[in-house]
């Protein structure tokens, strides 16, 4: 008899068939005697129509009073699911998040959770009950309502189950799984029965949206075993484990994310003398434009090539930044490219295979692709490619690691 | 300087723009030196869509979920009037009732309120706030979330305006102040300047709709001055005054209220027994109708005529319920009559004044009007008649007691 964190999305519960649909799914659980705690999302649609009856008062409301108004939108779903599980014959009862208590900062629109009383929760749950708590959503020291910013929910899924210790926290949403690379790029995309936080964080943050990359630190965290599964179709999802607890048997590498998102720059002909990195880059940070990769060569002669990626939004902005900084330090010129992509392997394997980069580049190289950037982590390896040739190459790597499904059906 | 507690009820807060319209009304109080408690009900229409959403999924939800479901209008309300005033440069906070507290007791969907802490709301005052509260909720001992009941908003009001102290309980709604009797009846209508709470309660329990009978009591218990005035019309409404701090020169009767709901039932030829009035109304009771108006004569001979009135929808199910005491008892028969209306005047000053009844009944014999049942109290007398003489008898003592607006305005 386990005790899980089951929490739903928006869409999982945007209409009153699928919290009924949700509710039967929590039963399904209760049934076979497992304890469930179920975290919830406003129901799809409703953040967007609270927000837009603020934004006719004002364009820059207070965010304490946002945060009293959008905490509405899950303040009624849990009343619902709680009334669609007692329909059912389930004892069920809600919690907002200043009832259970979920302790935040006072970082409202953004509060991040300090602290979560389980005491109430734990008592239910003795008394048979099924808890139905509001996600996104918490209280700051002085009473005020606070919220933990879109996306939030998971995040309130994995602290409660943190907090409850919970064997197993899972996210219902709209996909089954995660999958070696996005299925509407790679046919033979395969849906992955388990992969590892690390991998689960390079990919998050290369643009695969199942999960929020906060919820995914949170759960790494805290050690919460972790599995996003679909609210819609039946099936047993993806379990995110810790490194430790995988199967013997790991594939080199888990996934293939990518990003068509970017913009690369490069300061030519940069004086090669102590500082400069950080006097091109604290211009481009002070205003505000977040950088992601940075790559700069060993200086030969007296010069460097100075090359990073930003946010292709901000491709105008960082040119005349840049500008004036090639004045100030001298350097050559500006070049910039807005037509890029980036294509990334993941997996915590290749820090015991050698040959993984390698594999990758000629791969690439037989289908005639240039590599512009190249940057690399433990376990994780990007490359800067033109975006025209981004579908070829992420299809290319997804066969040559070996990921393409056929393969794995025929095991 | 004042303390002003205002209560916007649904409709004066139906819109992005009459909630911009309440914040402007709000801000001209603050202005003016005063301080301001905004107590607030839900966006006229949202109760119900909150409920029909429960009714799609039980037929019979849980009062708890329920309250936690609708006590989510409210609080939308709360943060975009507290938005609106800040948007016109005003301090404003928003509470819930949960955060004020309001502590209630644990009667979902009918609570009684126990206490209020005003400390929250105190600091705020000082520190230049406007304060706006969520109407018709609270809070129960344990923490769960309970409303008032329909109407409570007004409630909530009276009691914060108690707990306070403050000078005025004001309650915006979409009349301008309570008339002398309803202006479709009768156009010479009169609105008063003001009324006493005894009136108040006797106008409001006969039918006339302005306040909720409960805050009405609710003010007189802990001497809250309430005012009722309208939204939308600039007007100084209805003041609703203790006896003691009435003008001087108060007319006799302050106004005339009526009801057409009512359906009268006769028991006839009972016999003069001990406890035959329990025998008939105990089962009337048991059979959860209510009645209202009750007459016995004095017994001459050995049988007496019991008649009553109920609420005309129960008229067919008391008939029933009577037939069979009328064999218990060994009466004679039942009659009944559902085309009756109920006649009021009601004024504190029928107290010192005698004549007040004998110039009622010849004001309706000198129209012809049959009086079928009297009732009295102490400042209030009720006829029954024929339901087509209803609106010729309230024009006819409208007059009769110097009520017509032509008079006054002469004044």
């Amino acid at each position: 008899m386990a005790l899980y964190v089951q929490k739903f999305g928006g869409t999982s519960v945007g209409t009153i068939e699928r919290i009924q649909a949700v509710a039967k799914k929590i039963k399904s659980y209760r049934d076979e005697g497992h304890d469930v705690v179920a975290v919830v999302s406003a129901m799809s649609g409703e953040t967007n129509r609270l927000l837009s009856l603020s934004s006719e008062i004002s364009s820059d409301p207070s965010p304490r009073e946002l945060d009293v108004l959008v905490s509405t939108g899950e303040q009624v779903t849990i009343a619902l699911v709680s009334m669609a599980l007692q329909e059912l014959g389930c004892e069920a009862k809600s919690y907002t998040g200043d009832q259970i208590k979920i302790l935040t900062d006072s970082a409202h629109t953004k509060a991040r959770i300090k602290d979560i009383d389980v005491n109430n929760i734990q008592e239910d749950l003795k008394k048979g009950r099924i808890v139905v708590v509001a996600g996104f959503q918490g209280v700051d020291a002085q009473g005020n309502t606070t919220t933990l910013g879109r996306g939030g929910s998971d995040t309130s899924a994995v602290a409660v189950a943190a907090a409850l210790k919970a064997d197993e926290c899972q996210i219902y949403t709209d996909v089954d799984g995660v999958y070696t690379t996005d299925p509407r790029v790679v046919e033979k995309a395969k849906k992955l029965d388990q992969i590892t936080f690390e991998e689960m964080l390079e990919m998050a943050s290369l643009g695969s949206k199942v999960l929020q990359i906060r919820s995914v630190e949170f759960a790494g965290k805290y050690h919460v075993p972790l599995r996003v599964l679909s609210s819609f179709v039946e099936g047993d999802g993806t379990l995110i484990t810790f490194e430790g607890d995988q199967k013997m048997e790991q594939p080199v590498i888990s996934g293939i994310a990518f990003n068509r998102d970017e913009a690369k720059l490069t300061l030519v002909g940069v004086p090669d003398i102590p500082g400069a990195a950080s006097r091109i880059l604290g211009p481009v940070s002070a205003a505000n434009i977040e950088v992601d990769m940075i790559v700069q060569n060993v200086a030969e002669d007296k010069t460097t090539d100075f090359t990073f990626t930003v946010h292709r939004n901000d491709y105008k902005r960082v040119i005349q930044v840049l500008e004036s900084v090639a004045e100030d330090l001298g350097a050559q010129t500006v070049t910039g490219d807005n037509s890029i992509a980036k294509v990334s392997i993941v997996g915590v394997g290749m820090r015991s295979h050698a040959g993984v980069a390698s594999k990758m580049f000629d791969c690439l190289a037989a289908e005639n692709i240039n590599i512009l950037m190249i940057s690399t982590s433990e376990i994780k390896i990007s490359v800067v490619i033109e975006e025209k040739y981004l579908e070829l190459a992420v299809r290319a790597l997804h066969t040559a690691f070996d990921l393409d499904a056929a393969d794995i059906a025929a095991e």
